[in-house]
């Protein structure tokens, strides 16, 4: 029997909770001290409907730091390294932050809602501790706080017909990484194009939890004849598509550069980012080691709950972080971090799985 | 059926984490984004058993900030109220941590190793991000790092016989809040006597993770007249004994005093501390409300997930966050946050709990 989790007010329950429970949900993971769910029919049912229909994710657990004041704009480019001088309002863009050393602190997707007024919607770690600390010991005026905030993801071939049914026609053309404030029941939301998947579709910023229940309700009643279903970011289609999960294949240990997300850096523009010498310097060196993609051998693996090791014939050249069964790729689909010895595309390797040592292939992109 | 844990690299393994497996671990929560055990064979069954014998808990989550140089001791002093000037090495003391508010960040204790170096042994938020980025901000000579160091801790009526065969006889004589180094194995361990129970017992501090399955099996072994089981922290006795758990009797909203802990706020002569001012003012207002221990009327209460609320006849003067049915006191045992105007003891009051309202009585003093 595999473990139950635990839950307490320390694992903080969404405004989505109550309608994710009656849907079924059967496995969570903790997700930034708060429930994100993991399952709810078998993670290989959820994945082929996330691919043909349209699923509706509570992803509340990408908590919100909202920055805002006369010293905002100055405060957030401090935090990473992609140059934020020309970011309009309606934007949101991914944004790798480091540490003064350039290591990884977190991943979010940064959404420009005021020139003096930013969300930064993070991935799992504390974030909120080092922008507030920051701001204190660089004496700077802003408020640093976390609002009440809960995102709510539509993702799947049919979420534009689902969002247009229930935010109107507008929310079709919004653009990649960009959003609009979009009415539900006499309520502007933020509503933007993006999310966890590479099925398209919307994250809504449902501001006040009292929110969440109507709007779930909503989608689920307009999206009856589309199949809609609660689902949550699944782990084969996201190893498929190549994304990144923070604190799975990259940790505060890797360069933004390591993590293949060095097109990001614009470190000789982005002049204020604590932790710039450091990633010119590894921008100069170019880094040691390098997310990529690999294809295992044999039936599908057990989960990979901690690193594997992966060897070359001259011995260990990285680790395998995240692994699982592709059913529509017939492979073993997996993301890893490869020496640069053994990065090459094609390269083949061996992976100390549970189930044994496994052969396995370096592919530079992932497979969709 | 209860939702399963998704275990993935994300939610930490500890170097206990195959022991603890093997051990029979039925529940599990995440703490510190790590695994951390919360029932073997039943939360009761695990209750009797440390009440009466001892056990070995995985604690690792329990990580470490490590603060070294020359001014290390300024930069601790910045995170708590807590006067600690006159601390010693060889000490570990309980330091509430405030942000620049006065809100409760996390309640470590601190171990003081050398004039020059601390370990901050937290509790559940990266507090890591808080104190390294306040090293930056004000530009002190230090390093902020999280050392391979993962608690052990041993409690129980027979933690000081099981730590006295394995460390020596010299285990009897540490003092509360104290530690020693002590030799296992021809290595030596920080040994603190201290511990999330009231039964008494030691942490320690496992530096190195290849040491801890060899020191676990040589405590089991040397135990097993003892009726030595795995065990881990227990909803039940925490409670009875009235310890407090950051996140859910206490969160960033709350300052020290209103979770009881004033006394550890030495605001006039903690004069690096960030938050002093603020805190300066609450002590001369005194708080608002407070932690206060609850006795709820009735059978055994469904598990705390979120806040109760708490009414009087006037109307809500606060919540419980913590709750469960104690077998030796035939009562529900609880810790809530309670308004002034209600938090005399042996005050009658009512509590929503899922199972519908119950009667319950405020108490200043917890059970044990």
């Amino acid at each position: 029997m595999p473990p139950v989790l635990s839950i307490s007010r320390r694992t903080r329950r969404t405004p989505f909770t109550d309608r994710v429970s009656a849907a079924g949900v059967s496995g969570y993971t903790v997700y930034n001290r708060m429930l994100l769910p993991t399952v709810f029919r078998s993670v290989v049912e959820d994945y082929r409907h996330l691919k043909s229909a349209v699923q509706v994710w509570d992803v509340a657990c990408e908590r919100q730091v909202e920055v805002r004041g006369p010293q905002a704009a100055e405060l957030v480019q401090m935090l990473t390294p992609r140059d934020l001088s020309g970011m309009q309002i309606g934007q949101c863009l991914y944004t790798p932050m480091v540490d003064e050393t350039g290591g990884m602190l977190n991943d979010p997707v940064t959404v420009k809602l005021e020139e003096d007024r930013y969300w930064i919607s993070i991935a799992d770690s504390d974030l909120l501790l080092w922008v507030k600390a920051l701001a204190i010991g660089y004496r700077m005026t802003v408020d640093v706080f976390e609002p009440d905030v809960s995102p709510l993801a539509i993702q799947g071939p049919r979420a534009d017909d689902l969002a247009a049914r229930v935010f109107g026609e507008a929310a079709r053309s919004i653009r990649f990484f960009r959003y609009k404030r979009l009415e539900f029941d006499g309520t502007p939301f933020v509503v933007a194009r993006s999310g966890y998947s590479k099925q398209g579709g919307f994250e809504i910023y449902v501001e006040d939890g009292r929110h969440g229940e109507p709007l779930w309700d909503a989608l689920f009643s307009a999206g009856s004849d589309l199949d809609v279903r609660a689902g949550c970011p699944n782990l084969i289609e996201r190893i498929e598509g190549g994304m990144l999960s923070y604190g799975n294949d990259m940790t505060q240990a890797n360069t933004p550069h390591e993590c293949g997300l060095g097109r990001f850096c614009d470190t000789r523009s982005a002049i204020g980012c604590v932790g710039r010498d450091a990633l010119l310097r590894v921008a100069a060196e170019g880094p040691l080691r390098q997310i990529r993609h690999l294809e295992i051998d044999g039936d599908a693996v057990p989960p990979c709950t901690e690193p594997w090791v992966v060897r070359s014939e001259e011995g260990p050249v990285g680790q395998v972080t995240s692994a699982a069964w592709s059913p529509d790729f017939g492979t073993n689909v997996s993301i890893g971090m490869i020496d640069r010895e053994a990065w090459v595309e094609g390269t083949r390797l061996e992976v100390a799985t549970p189930a044994g040592p496994r052969g396995a292939v370096v592919r530079e992109k992932p497979w969709l």
